[in-house]
């Protein structure tokens, strides 16, 4: 899981609770949650803003064959968590790709999986991107854009995002 | 949920830890497990056959709809779930019907929905079957066979299941 969000870069501390570039192993029955109160989550993140549980992962078996993917389920009654392009309200879920953006408020996940051999365990790892992912991964900026974009280098990005807390 | 097992019959306490008839409130985003483990499992059946966690039931949102679903996922590893004539194997999982039948080993449960009102609540009531669900809501008895069933009435019934553990 490649993670960001914009305030990383003025030193702020979002992610400060998530273990980076190590694997970590996890029993596959595990449901895994993300969101701000520790004693729920598995993986925290450092912002009121965040909903004490924001949504969670689960592993789950395809029907008639031997495919792990993982369902999401936005938790967050105040959030919507967009996957691709597909927004999720409170209670809705939706199962993953091998490769999709996850998105709620400025926080940005590209989650990417790989398969495996084992049914009992999966493993989790986390790098952090230093740039938004969203325009990497979605759109791409022309070339007169990127000019632009140069030209008003010092100012902050203006963000145009329908889920803004 | 409607619950069978036919060891109740012999006085056999395997839903001794099962609260009956009282509706029980629950937060929506709880997975409420079923298994032998009281430290895991909200509700336990106490029976060695039964597997630490059997399986889950979660409630979700149908996507664009405000109709509340349950999903079920078979945590057993050495048990199939049974749910109608579908079968699970470990980790697969699938959305209820209003009205279902699931199946592990001898135990039958008849699980039945009832829409309400809340997002942030749900209930689950327990009533015990005196009788198998299986033949009556599946298999309608023939009066023929009913007469030689009869004459059998002192002996076991025979029970036809693949999924014997």
């Amino acid at each position: 899981m490649t993670i960001y969000h914009p305030s990383q870069q003025q030193g702020a501390a979002v992610f400060q609770a998530i273990p980076l570039n190590n694997r970590k192993k996890l029993s596959s029955s595990e449901v895994i949650k993300f969101g701000r109160n520790p004693n729920i989550c598995q993986y925290t993140f450092q912002d009121k803003q965040v909903s004490r549980v924001q949504f969670s992962l689960q592993l789950f078996k395809e029907l008639d064959s031997s495919v792990l993917s993982f369902e999401i389920k936005n938790l967050s009654k105040r959030t919507s968590l967009l996957v691709d392009n597909r927004e999720l309200g409170y209670l809705n879920k939706v199962d993953l790709p091998y490769r999709c953006m996850v998105r709620f408020g400025d926080y940005q996940f590209l989650l990417e999986k790989q398969d495996g051999e084992s049914l009992e365990f999966f493993e989790t790892q986390f790098f952090l991107s230093p740039r938004s992912l969203v325009q990497e991964v979605n759109w791409p900026v022309p070339e007169f854009s990127r000019l632009s974009s140069c030209s008003t280098q010092s100012t902050s990005p203006i963000e145009i995002d329908e889920n803004e807390f």
